[in-house]
């Protein structure tokens, strides 16, 4: 059962760091396991910050292979298989990212103490997690750029004994069939489900487009978004730059979560050029009020709405 | 003219960083020029906390190809070229850092703004840097791993004019023979250059020996060091691991650092295990009175002593 979602901004900085942001990853707690997307230079110790453990089942998204996305994954490994991991770990980034395995994890002599079930996804494809999906878009890069969303599926609707006891329902497998969505007949009265199961509980999603300029693969992919994570770190004055290396303004994002009527918005990649932040959000809240910047370590614990 | 050595301890962990320690690596400002000591991952971010800069004329020293040591070099050069440096970097290691190199930073695609000019030593080889010399001898680890010496030469002692001229020596080529250590004659006389020439200056002996056991070459390395940076981030009563992973305990940097008659002795490579480092200091003072063991951003400026 979901108890909604906690966002772990970890590095929200861009390829360059600074002392106040980390190189690109961000955590997402659920249900006990640990999803982190991307995974730049330090994560492991910006996790450490955050108190996330290493043990924990843990699923890594990476978004594509420049150098500030995945170089703090071989240290997070050899961290993990340090600290006697002993659960196999999920990962999943575009073609390509087994030849960065092997060529860096591989050669460099750690141990594997614990079983890393590495995949390439093409852009497009769902991976089925059970109680979550995850899409996939390709975003606008000058590399292939995997954008992720994290949907949680549908959860039936809480049943209630006490209105099915009342209806005359006796308890057991009509309980079931109503649980299921079927109508029941009891001495010819037709008890209905809806009469005493609560409407289906929608699930959270989440999605997050970094290193992309706006695209609509990516605004069809955020489509209805609790919470979008976009590449948006360059103020409009420097849209150029922006353009010129595959990024986006923060207003840009923000107008691409305007048009997926997304719920949130937070703004991430944030360049080194930019030391106000507060410009980002200025523009960006113009577009779209529920917009933020966020810091490193700051968190958002997303609730489904019902 | 030296002024000194400053060095700045920028990691003091071990494999494992902690919240506290970074992952190993050391920098040394001396005359301008930055020398690093390995580059452990997060290195660029702890340059910044430091104010250390990435223009300046850089050289930088692995010890030996294990990720923990070397992870943060690409993001480094990837950070240098994006500051738009200039100026060329001198990079050395053991036999494989050029596989390493080509590995992990060309597939990256970072860009190449500056000349990096890498070179693998051989356990033994010295490299002549005009003001200074690397020494460098093979320690005791489970893959080939160098310990560096960097060594001042002796400066020339300062010549007193006016001794000169009150003996009567004119001004002019006399002068520059006085200088370069030759007696000469004037009036009959012969004037010997310490009558007006100090003694050579000696310099400073900084020694970085990390990732080993206790070894006889380090200690040749190290004798009369004005700094020895050790391995010895184990306690006494985990010294079968040290053992294990060929590293030190804190006494047993100790116990070399006495041996070779070095001045000082900083315990690097402290193990995330070791949770009160004031255990390392108090058995390792027991052997060597002036032991350090420094924490993250740590500085010590070394002065020459005369």
């Amino acid at each position: 059962m979901s108890g909604g979602i906690d966002v772990v901004f970890l590095g929200t900085g861009g390829s360059l760091p600074t002392k106040e942001r980390g190189l690109p990853s961000v955590a997402l707690r659920r249900n006990g396991e640990l999803i982190l997307l991307d995974c730049g230079e330090g994560t492991q110790r910006q996790m450490m910050h955050a108190g996330l453990g290493f043990n924990r089942p843990t699923i890594i998204l990476i978004s594509h292979l420049h150098g500030d996305h995945i170089l703090g994954l071989p240290g997070l490994l050899q961290t993990m298989s340090s600290l006697a991991r002993d659960k196999p770990l999920d990962l999943y980034g575009p073609k390509g990212l087994m030849k960065f395995l092997n060529l860096i994890y591989k050669p460099l002599g750690y141990p594997a103490n614990f079983k890393v079930r590495a995949k390439e996804l093409s852009p497009g494809q769902e991976v089925d997690r059970g109680e979550y999906l995850i899409r996939t878009t390709l975003a606008k890069h000058d590399i292939p750029c995997i954008a992720y969303s994290i949907e949680e599926k549908e959860r039936p609707g809480r049943f209630h004994p006490e209105k099915a006891k009342r209806l005359g329902v006796p308890e057991g497998p009509l309980w079931g069939e109503l649980q299921h969505g079927k109508a029941v007949r009891v001495d010819g009265k037709e008890i209905r489900p809806n009469d005493v199961v609560d409407s289906p509980r929608s699930g959270l999603k989440v999605v997050y487009a970094i290193d992309t300029r706006p695209a609509e693969s990516v605004r069809r992919l955020a489509k209805g978004a609790d919470l979008l994570m976009h590449d948006g770190g360059f103020a409009e004055e420097r849209r150029p730059k922006a353009q010129e290396y595959y990024h986006s303004t923060a207003r840009e994002a923000a107008q691409l979560a305007k048009a997926a009527k997304a719920k949130r918005l937070a703004v991430v990649h944030i360049s080194a050029v930019t030391r106000d932040d507060s410009v980002l959000l200025r523009e960006a809240r113009k577009i779209f009020k529920q917009t933020l910047v966020p810091k490193d370590f700051q968190t958002l614990a997303l609730k489904p709405l019902k």
